[in-house]
């Protein structure tokens, strides 16, 4: 939940009054998003979100953000579309931030996924990837192999502090992965934080996609191994073969994966853990000055690598 | 700001489907209120605020809160309408919290209030006094001067870890404001928190009131000073004689205050710093676990408490 930067009256009168969606009926913080500032912003001709970029999101990537969820939207896919102001801008600024309004998408987070909310999101994975091959603009994953170790060094030797053994397992881990990370796979445009409170339903159906603020140009099977980890495990952090299958099995049925693509999943699982168990660890041991956060739990994500690690093979994640 | 319980979709289906408000299309938790947590709800029939009160309101007062919002909307005073059920009952249960829904109010709460928006509180303060002299139903005031001393001794004697001399201070006017404490004065409903994020206005106009959860039977002109010292102070916490004069001025023209009441005004707003600087204190020294709150700086009532000590009479309030 986030709202870092809080807006006057006057800053709010200031930049709304560049755009044409009426007079101002209400603006309230939302308690979602833990990287910007996101405000629900009722005027006269709609409801909307303004997001206040805050500086974890770097200002040069906007555009590419902003672009994709206008392509993907002229390709069928409902995500939030930037509004363009009186100048044809989507980009703005205020209180010192970047700044962007968005079109408000109906739509719940599923905070217990089920199987088929699992079949639901691998579909729309595959069909993000698809819309995605002909946008124009490219951004390198941030957060992807090569990151990783500069981004451990951050957690500054005390992985320890956190569970004993942790600052060994991960090393192993970083030595392991940076060998025989898979190369060559087919890239693309992937969303790279597809969790739960990213996709929304309305009754069973899933509804819309948000937050393409980690979307970048990777490894297409790296972002489902992503959903792997975000979607397919128990809250006791077992692996629920089920909802795996049903997650391959929907994203499969719209772009199918290759022979080197399911053969490198488990090896994509464990970066993707890793990634999660990282970042996590991170936040852990130094919550930002001023955040309204509280640190998710960096071991879910080692209990989901110490799975991924004892995978044989893409049939254990219940996929032939 | 707050969301402390989150709620699954299994749960709010099975509470969303005792009212008669059509299917749910969205629901998103709210970055304000630092007491309950509070969620937007958009379903067919509207946009609704569904609150699960928390531990620090007493389920035996949701009763004369939600009686107090019906009975001062029919007297015209705007704010949030409690939702019947399908049973008639406008009070339910959700995540083990007790839980209401209200109707969605327009409006903006204004981040640096000006002179206009002073004289429109004061006002509308007036009329909320007005409209709840005939509410039958009653609440003791559980923050008021027999309930500070108590209050205070959660601080567990360490005030002065927040300020060298805070303790001594407060003792002393503990004293003082325990012996002097203004008595027989008009009684009736008042907020008893009707700070900035409490009132809504749209442009200039005051739209409406929220957040009656401090709300109770106590002395009239005690509701003014809480309000003097929530609006009539500038960010370097020095008085603003211009918008104490116009919130006075203001209310004064629905409401009459008397002269003992205008006499008793410096007490009144003494004692109302002493209990905003006391809850600050104990938040301060003790931010409950789990809960997502900045606690707010006990120091900017101390500030406000010495003004109010300095005072010779309402005439430094800017009001004759």
């Amino acid at each position: 939940m986030a709202v870092y930067t809080d807006v006057s009256e006057d800053e709010l009168a200031r930049f709304l009054g560049s755009y044409d969606i009426g007079a101002l009926l209400s603006f309230k913080g939302i308690a979602e998003g833990v990287e910007n500032s996101n405000f629900l912003v009722h005027a006269e001709r709609g409801h909307y979100i303004l997001t206040l970029y805050e500086k974890r999101v770097a200002a040069g990537d906007l555009p590419f953000f902003l672009a994709l969820m206008e392509h993907l939207a002229d390709r069928g896919i409902t995500c939030p579309q930037p509004v363009h102001n009186r100048q044809g801008v989507v980009l703005g600024e205020i209180a010192g931030r970047p700044a962007a309004i968005v079109t408000f998408l109906d739509g719940l987070w599923i905070r217990r996924p089920g199987v088929k909310h699992c079949a639901a999101v691998g579909e729309a994975l595959a069909r993000l990837h698809l819309a995605g091959q002909d946008f124009g603009m490219t951004r390198a994953n941030a957060l992807t192999v090569g990151d990783w170790r500069p981004l451990y060094a951050q957690a500054d030797g005390r992985a320890d502090s956190v569970q004993h053994g942790l600052a060994e397992a991960i090393a192993r881990e970083l030595d392991a992965l940076e060998k025989s990370w898979p190369r060559g796979l087919p890239q693309g445009v992937i969303h790279a934080d597809l969790f739960p409170d990213n996709v929304f339903f309305l009754g069973d159906k899933l509804s819309g996609l948000i937050d393409f603020y980690f979307a970048c140009t990777d490894t297409l099977a790296y972002d489902v191994a992503i959903c792997l980890n975000a979607w397919c495990f128990e809250p006791d952090h077992s692996y629920n073969v089920t909802k795996g299958r049903a997650l391959l099995q929907g994203y499969s049925a719209v772009r199918a994966l290759s022979a080197a693509e399911r053969e490198a999943l488990p090896l994509l699982a464990r970066g993707s853990a890793l990634r999660f168990l990282l970042t996590r660890l991170v936040d852990w041991l130094r919550v930002p000055d001023g955040a309204l956060v509280r640190p998710k739990d960096p071991l879910e994500y080692f209990r989901k690598l110490r799975f991924h690690q004892s995978v044989a093979g893409v049939r254990d994640y219940g996929f032939e």
